[in-house]
């Protein structure tokens, strides 16, 4: 796979390569987001961001992530203002707006409609999701994660134990991580959920035949005795007739540090695309759980930025010049706690 | 005209040489805008873009023509929101404002809204469009686009042969070209359109007077055979008492390939303010018309970026330092296509 | 107190000497903000903006004044869409978006909720108005704006004589300089509102805890007489049972050119926390008091960017590095009025 001038689209053209040499250059990007150095390789570039569909975790990582490499960013926000509302083909804006960046990261509720922006657009598009489709950059930012807690412990993706929990049928996030997975070996997926929202059969498949081991199961607490990370999703009201309904079941998927105590062993890693929900009769990762230092979910977001820093710094081919851009950091960072 | 700090209202006190002079630094900010090059002469300076009204194209390109020229951009959107709208007077919203930028570009839905802005402004304010009343960086960005374009065939504005089809009763962008074109000598306008929908008398006299030859007619076939340029333009439903009577109209419109190859001369240049109609059923230029090397409508917003950039640094009187602020692109830009 | 690090939720660490010192700083913003001279000591920072109620005003001035000192900010406007509206936790907010920004600034309609926000923030917050709680920055430069204003005079804000006119009971923005004129000595301070907006009882007291002397009256006329500051603020509709009788009460506190001249003396200065309401029928600063030089409302929107860079500053610790990081204007600001 060739970054430069590529757009990032979806995982399918990423081979075991490629994410190693992303994940080596995300590794690269550490001084610059925990601010220890300041880097200006990118300064006079301009980043579009076109969020036609809210997502401030995403919009303000991909922001920051240009900024922290010197560029600027030009951001648009909101559907129902735009010239597309109005009628503007998704050609005619790509080849308008991709005048005004040197690169361009789009969310668009359509699945599909990234790719066709970006068939039309002058410069490179990253896929910041569309709808049900794709979101690169977290199933990346995920298995980064994995990478990066487990390396502390001396082992890495190929062997993993892994148990994802909650909505598996509708959750774009474990679909996309699974099929990452396969580039790795001899892997133990437990897959945990209401029958309703089990993980595609054709998912399922792609695990087998890429050697992993893999479990279906609809009871939380045995599924998670025997592996290294947990990665729980939200179950979300609207996939159920009921509020009834939809609590019975976020009931039997909930953990709480009484559950991880029991049940996990040491040091499980625990994992979330968030937002969790933070309603009492909806969360399923307990508050309780907040001082678990293996609590990892917002690891997982401070490591977004450093593999959408990467994916930057690989798409403008600047990374061998990051470095030669760069000194200390001059303002007080003592305070910032990890 | 004096650009050094003044406001830019309406395209009213440009002359011939103003205009020229304007596409002349226009040419030479070529370079940055096409990202050989990066200049950072307005580094530290503040652009306050207050867009009440909505209109990413016009937002984003302001936007990042400052940045290009190394400034910050502090942007406000929406209406509804803002202390105006709750009573404050534009006196007031523009003495707050004005003390936080260098520059202001400023669009609003309500005619005149712009100068009164500026009258009370501590600093240049550019016009971005005043509802029915003026946008002026889109009519020079139209007419050095014609420049432009008939430039490659060793022809000048002057001698122009030109036909503008649609809504001319109503087109802000149709009635700012007329009067620009006003400046120059010898052209030819065909104005093509539904009867309700013509030019207002005024300004067919303003062209008359200035030794242009008019031709009204509402057959478009005929009035495209002997032109440089067909400027089109969107005919809005809401003109019309039923869609019935607007799609009527429309389809009498319609410029296609098919059209183009059988009636035009060759090397016609297409141009169009955007946003087209995508609907078919309302398309005024034809999709299959996006691979016709003529079709100039994105290169229309591509001259926007490089206007607007001149106009900046004319109004902040930094045009002679802008290539001594300046270096290559240290990224990658080969996949930009023209 | 000490600044270096430090969340500035609240006027109530601020001693004297830290006030004094903070306007010692903003002193020595001038020349940046005054667009003299360009620093660029914060290059490399990112201020993130979390703006979950619309506040044009201090949105663009905290946003310009980072800028100011060489920063980038990351915006984000808006409640109903963001995850929080979804249910996201104020913890999981701060935890994720502290890791994408060097300093964060937050407005939200809850009181409480930003010094909630801040307990989980990973980098220094500043509170930019939290509904009827704080509204900090806004109480250091109406105080910054009296010592500016009176030092032309000689005169100091040890012995001011102050009248605060209008809604006192509800303006969150009297009651915090009602706090703060407490670090200081021997004020005469005339309280000016209908019966029914008087302000709170407890803050009185405070002022004459602190050796004040208060009066309170119903009388605009006779109160003005004998100060050096005038501090209007507006009368909103929703806090009287009709639009009659808020408009009733709303004509008893107007303050115009003629009743300035036979009551005042001579350059009393007019303040106001803005917006001032334009409606004839509302105006509680008449527009015939524009180009009274005493009208000092525009000064104190500019003597805000000054207290909000030196706030930066003294947070990020690079008050001593500034000025290193300087260098003369290059553009055009001589058409730039006070």
């Amino acid at each position: 796979m060739q970054f430069a001038g590529s757009h990032i689209l979806s995982i399918g053209p990423f081979e075991r390569p490629d994410v190693e040499y992303l994940f080596t250059i995300a590794d690269r990007m550490e001084p610059y987001a925990q601010r220890r150095r300041v880097t200006r390789v990118l300064d006079g570039a301009i980043l579009g961001a076109m969020f036609f569909e809210p997502s401030t975790r995403t919009r303000v990582s991909f922001g920051s992530a240009f900024n922290l490499l010197g560029g600027e960013v030009r951001e648009t926000t909101g559907f129902e203002q735009s010239a597309i509302a109005k009628g503007e083909s998704l050609y005619d804006t790509a080849r308008v707006l991709s005048g005004y960046s040197d690169i361009i990261v789009m969310r668009h509720p359509q699945e599909g409609s990234v790719a066709e922006f970006a068939a039309a657009s002058r410069v490179p598009v990253i896929n910041g999701g569309d709808g049900t489709n794709e979101h690169p950059t977290q199933a990346l930012l995920d298995l980064y994660t994995i990478k990066k807690e487990l390396a502390g412990r001396g082992r890495g993706i190929d062997k993993l134990r892994i148990a994802m929990v909650g909505d598996l049928r509708f959750g774009r996030t474990v679909h996309s991580l699974c099929k990452l997975l396969c580039l790795f070996e001899s892997i133990q997926v437990v897959l945990v959920s209401p029958e309703e929202l089990r993980m595609p059969a054709a998912i399922v498949e792609q695990l087998r035949d890429a050697g992993h081991q893999v479990l279906e199961s609809e009871a939380l607490e045995s599924s998670i005795k025997h592996v290294d990370i947990v990665y729980s999703t939200r179950i979300q009201e609207e996939r159920f007739s009921s509020q009834q309904e939809a609590d019975l079941y976020r009931g039997r998927f909930r953990l709480n540090q009484s559950i991880y105590t029991e049940h996990c062993e040491p040091n499980t890693v625990i994992m979330h695309p968030l937002p969790r929900d933070s309603r009492v009769s909806a969360r399923e990762l307990d508050d309780d759980l907040n001082d678990n230092p293996n609590l990892a979910i917002f690891r997982q977001t401070d490591n977004g930025l450093l593999v959408r820093m990467a994916l930057f710094a690989l798409v403008l081919d600047v990374v061998g010049q990051v470095d030669s851009h760069a000194r200390d950091v001059n303002w007080y960072t003592a305070g910032r706690r990890g």
